[in-house]
């Protein structure tokens, strides 16, 4: 059977953490399957997470620059400690090129360090080896957090509110600029989702905050929120249901949703790579929260949904219709969304 | 300028180490370099390291299986934390895989799983994701350690004795057959010199009593004796002479390499892949180590030449004559060899 008939990417996690994964611990408290593992040295939390960026997977050489993928590569990754509240501290990559131009290979490594060292992370090893057909950025980020504050999946209770950083859909609106358009004129049109795309800022000052602040479960959005809430809640053991009209979309984004055809909420719901954090709280938490966040000067967060205990994630839409929420358009093998 | 002509992936390292890499601080203790990066956390030094297999450029299809891919990919980093002494604790591992039969993933992860409890490692994270072209295999592995036991590269001292453990040129041997004969008949041939190659089995045990027994320096064996001794060399500002006549070679090494055309003990010094404990230590340390290897029912050790103060790595023949150590027989792009 092949991964595609098997249920895809997630069904193969499941099966491999099951069967071949660590259980939790005295020192290991997460071991696969939350946004990082999390592992107790001396009186800290040490976070760990790795993904990969691999060519025509998840990048287009025409349409990134070389210091955009070095830069994206160690972005997505310390979005994942982000998304557990924790500080990022050092990267580690290792790089699979074929007999480039060193130049490549250096603005690579600039967009690397840059996007470690503005979130304070330090960059302290590698491995560059060659690979004769696709290039291949491999990161692995460390962090580290109080123990008791570590933001997991699994938290979400019900009546809990259901939150998001930021707006979704600017990133997927910069992607199909740069497949319709190329880099230059995409660039030309909307720098702003462009960037969004290509250098994701994650949001790690936003989740320390949020830890301290007691939330209840947490996670990046790198899949899209129609594909990330249903592993939130199946994390928690709950369910959810979420309001269309309160999907925080952008005016630029709602604009070139549009004119691509779509409906701009449902495009910004089944987003992907937006790197904002998804998470829930206590309702008498929303205020602080908001509140806590502008007066850090952080990207601002919005209600978009509750926490329910019957373990379906529904969408509403404008007229009060529920449906499922539609998890099901990014299938294994991924597409250049799927990082 | 391509990589090729810039001087390959040593110079390649090296300006990235230099332009981007961090700097020791009061908790980075050794950044990019060696054969991992050390960080404390508390009390204890933490060693971390990443190492990718590439098809087609680390492994081919044909002549390995599932099992051994993910044996090898987290044995050799394994490998990296025993060279510094270290304990290892936690394996991550980043899959790039086409739409591949389950059973071939599933068969990768036992061999994964195996490689990494064998060690006393517990797979904690990963990363499943599409690669339309070639199999990847990016693993992160941890390590811990007591912080003055550490083992690096750049401790060897003029007149220290240079010794290896185990024997030279097996994996070499097991690549020939492989390449010459395929995966079946070779196992006939020479199921041993296969296993060294597929295989290959750190020498942890070891490497945490040669640190106990405060030997000097130490790496292990990735890229062959000589093109791993020239670079323990200029870690530490020294030079080295190692002896043809001294070099530990196995009887069925020394046998299929003779029918093979090449001189074993030159064969083997090239070798590759060997994952012995390349080390130095005082002159009157050496029958200590012995004896600790012995009395442990460890891996022996062999000297095999001292440490010179001149920077010249040299290689002297049965007949008294000298030549430079010959490190370029494997260039960027890399061979099948090259881990």
């Amino acid at each position: 059977m092949r991964v595609s008939e098997f249920g895809g990417e997630q069904a193969l996690i499941r099966l491999i953490a099951e069967k071949y994964g660590a259980h939790p611990d005295s020192s290991l408290v997460k071991p696969i399957g939350d946004d990082a593992a999390v592992i107790l040295v001396g009186g800290d939390a040490i976070i760990v997470t790795c993904d990969m960026l691999i060519e025509n997977t998840h990048f287009r050489r025409d349409i990134i620059e070389a210091y955009e993928i070095g830069w994206k590569s160690v972005a997505v990754n310390i979005s994942d400690i982000a998304a557990m509240g924790g500080t990022p501290t050092y990267t580690l990559i290792s790089i699979g090129i074929d007999d480039q131009e060193v130049a490549l290979i250096d603005e690579s490594y600039r967009g690397i360090r840059d996007a470690a060292s503005q979130f304070g992370s330090k960059l302290i090893g590698g491995d560059t080896c060659f690979s004769d057909s696709r290039l291949i950025f491999s990161v692995f980020q460390l962090g580290t957090a109080e123990p008791e504050r570590v933001l997991y999946r699994s938290g979400a209770r019900s009546g809990d509110v259901v939150m998001v950083t930021g707006t979704l859909g600017d990133s997927r609106v910069g992607l199909e600029l740069l497949l319709k358009h190329g880099l230059t004129e995409a660039r030309m049109r909307n720098e702003e989702a462009v960037k969004a795309h290509l250098r994701p800022v994650p949001r790690v000052n936003e989740g320390r905050l949020l830890a301290k602040l007691g939330i209840h479960a947490a996670m990046d959005l790198s899949d899209g929120l129609a594909s990330d809430l249903p592993k939130l809640c199946e994390a928690g053991g709950v369910g959810a249901v979420v309001y269309l009209d309160s999907i925080p979309v952008g005016d630029s984004t709602r604009k070139l949703a549009s004119e691509f055809g779509h409906d701009p909420a449902r495009f910004a719901v089944e987003g992907g790579e937006d790197y904002e954090l998804l998470f829930t709280v206590a309702p008498d938490g929303v205020e602080p929260v908001k509140s806590a966040l502008m007066d850090n000067g952080l990207t601002p967060a919005t209600e978009i949904g509750v926490i329910t205990d019957d373990g379906k994630t529904l969408l509403v839409s404008s007229d009060g219709s529920t449906e499922p929420l539609f998890v099901g358009w990014r299938h294994f093998p991924g597409d250049l969304m799927d990082a």
